[in-house]
């Protein structure tokens, strides 16, 4: 089944359609995204036999069940497909003016949104990542390269499918969501070199797959997805309403790169808040890694003391990190040191506490009063999302439509020449 | 006179210093200008002196004048002087609100300029860009860790001194411009994996030098500088205004990456068009690669047969490849094939042309009726610019003072949870 693979071609492909998808009219990629939707729901009983036979290997290979929840699309399909109608109500970024001017001298100088040409996708476990990437990319007008995980193959066959026939009924060609069906490192490695075809690479996983790529990819890389995010419990908060932030940031999905990793305290509340923050989160399974003083506190069996390379952990489970802090400026402090720059908060009732921390801690999303798991392109209003940043270049916290999008300078004159 | 460099500390140093730098007024930032470009006149002698040593030993060792050209501070420190009170002028990018909202459920989101924080800046030979790329760095609140050439190792400690003496004297540490003073290349190796403290990496100069940091760094690189620049002469252009921008563009400044390298002219008017261009250039020292319709038409002694592989070279130099074509589309093929992305136009009097070039060329920079020595910030209305990107993540085109800023998400809510 398995047929030679020439990335060099495919990513050549790619490169000749750019042209065309960045010339493509709003109407035509809405029309290619109605009609992959439509044919998701077609083919639903397809897709979800693909995808249980992904769940069967997955479970014969004695993987993880956290990572047979991800890789499942038993009853996520309708979701998806609700997204993709809310990337069709967006607006296409594509043509926008972003600035205009007429110089002193008469030159026009325009800069447009243009598509970034060819994007490189490099994710793990989770399907709807197939889905949603490729839906955003045409959208704004890019071709992209996929590169799933083993453990979800045929579920990716059977929506990369979708994708390109949907991409050919409407005149487009296949070539513009192109799948890696080899999962072979190699392929990988040989993708982070083909800088003469392919314009960026988001890998979408793990830090080891981020760190993978940065240390072997000549092209742009644009790397998230993976965070230490803290929440400082100021002395003056409202501990009852901080003990539902702080439930919501740990519980409500442990498993993702938004859910909370380290609680700070002030120490003026620590020893009547924290024994609450134990109780409350213990009693659903969490379990604790204490500094000393906070230990002290707690003499409850899932409470650990805590080692220093805790405190840069992503935990990606039910174990929450808890450190008791002078001050607010020792909890901005420990942030800086240990934060991956993803999520961070403060819950406060003391507006200059507030500002201080928003001033001082330097992180893709800096929250006041609210649960680290807003960080999310659907959330925070801009639709579907390829990932989310944690590096500073281009896109910082969600990559949606407009982050997928590069300018073009357009300067226009009466043969001008420059003195 | 050379110390032991410990470059993590240094890069330890920035990062620690990024804090402040995000936090000091505008003033405050303007002033330490200030101080540059008093302190810049009032010890000019020493500048210059030390510069003249730099010649001296270039020449000595036998280096080609146009490098001796491009370090020379002599009759250039004025200019270098205005335009540091160029930057002054400009707005401050830090804290301006790039959007705000509320959300249905009552979040307060706000997307905030933020400094880049520690840049990395890698140069050749000309010691203006220590002036330009820290003047820029701290109106942006950015930290820097610049890297020069050994040929002017001289000139950039005279100005190094200056720029962190300038610094203190306002109450900011000088961690916030720091100059390697070992040109050794393990120190820019290494500096290309200190990802822990320094956030961009810019490379200024070759494509050679563009290529090692791609290869090297795993910390994300803005590269440009290196171009391969078109002009495309329809049939209905104006020929006589056509062959003064052509002039300009090849002409003004060969050893740019804004200036012309290969001419491509409509077939309808070749005949008469090509011989002109070739008398009027080949008067001022522009020798020719031409191609083989070309060459027939002009059997003069500066010209000569193209290879295929010049119309794949930057010349930085009197010479300019022609090529006849059969229309505008296969100018357009020949520049996605050739041309690097940076500058390229079209001179024409029609509209649709105009149009389908603009459309169909995927450059940085794409010109109607205008030279490609536009593309540079200064011209463009940006100010001062650190460089010029072609790629397309984060900045493309002239590198300035926003393109030197990331953002930050500031969500401020009432407990809120997500549901």
């Amino acid at each position: 089944m398995n047929k030679i693979l020439d990335l060099t071609q495919m990513a050549r492909n790619a490169k000749a359609m750019t042209y065309p998808m960045a010339e493509a009219s709003t109407d035509q990629k809405n029309q290619v995204l109605h009609t992959i939707a439509t044919n998701l729901a077609v083919h639903r009983e397809e897709i979800l036999q693909a995808n249980l036979c992904d769940i069967h290997l997955a479970k014969a290979k004695g993987l993880d069940p956290a990572v047979i929840d991800r890789l499942s699309l038993q009853n996520r399909l309708d979701g998806i497909i609700d997204d993709i109608h809310a990337v069709i109500a967006l607006e296409d970024p594509i043509g926008q003016l972003i600035e205009e001017k007429v110089l002193l001298n008469q030159l026009q100088v325009k800069k447009c949104r243009t598509p970034l040409g060819v994007i490189g996708v490099i994710y793990e476990s989770r399907p709807n990542v197939t889905i949603d990437v490729s839906v955003l990319c045409i959208k704004s007008g890019n071709c992209c390269i996929l590169r799933g995980g083993s453990e979800t193959m045929n579920t990716n066959l059977a929506l990369v499918d979708i994708i390109q026939s949907s991409l050919e009924k409407h005149g487009l060609s296949q070539d513009a969501v192109q799948f890696i069906s080899d999962t072979d490192r190699k392929y990988v490695k040989e993708l982070l070199r083909l800088d003469a075809f392919v314009d960026v690479i988001i890998p979408r996983g793990s830090q080891e797959l981020q760190r993978f790529c940065c240390e072997n990819s000549i092209i742009p890389v644009l790397t998230g997805g993976a965070g230490i995010c803290h929440l400082f419990v100021d002395a003056s908060a409202n501990l009852e309403k901080s003990l539902d932030v702080i439930f919501n940031a740990k519980i409500s999905r442990p498993t993702v790169c938004n859910a909370l990793d380290t609680l700070l305290v002030h120490q003026e509340i620590a020893a009547h808040f924290v024994p609450k923050v134990v109780e409350a989160l213990g009693q659903n399974g969490v379990h604790f890694r204490l500094d000393a003083k906070a230990f002290s506190l707690c003499p409850s069996s899932f409470c650990e003391l805590a080692q220093e390379q805790d405190w840069d952990t992503e935990w990606m489970r039910l174990i929450l990190g808890i450190k008791i802090v002078e001050n607010l400026d020792e909890a901005i402090k420990h942030i800086r040191q240990h934060s991956r720059g993803h999520s961070d908060g403060i819950l406060t009732e003391n507006r200059d506490s507030a500002e201080a921390f928003v001033r001082g801690v330097d992180s893709a999303a800096v929250y006041v009063n609210a649960s680290t798991r807003f960080s999310d392109g659907a959330q925070l209003g801009l639709g579907a999302e390829v990932a989310i940043s944690t590096q500073k270049l281009h896109a910082r916290g969600p990559i949606g439509l407009k982050e997928l999008t590069t300018s073009k300078w357009v300067i226009c004159g009466d043969y001008h020449v420059r003195l």
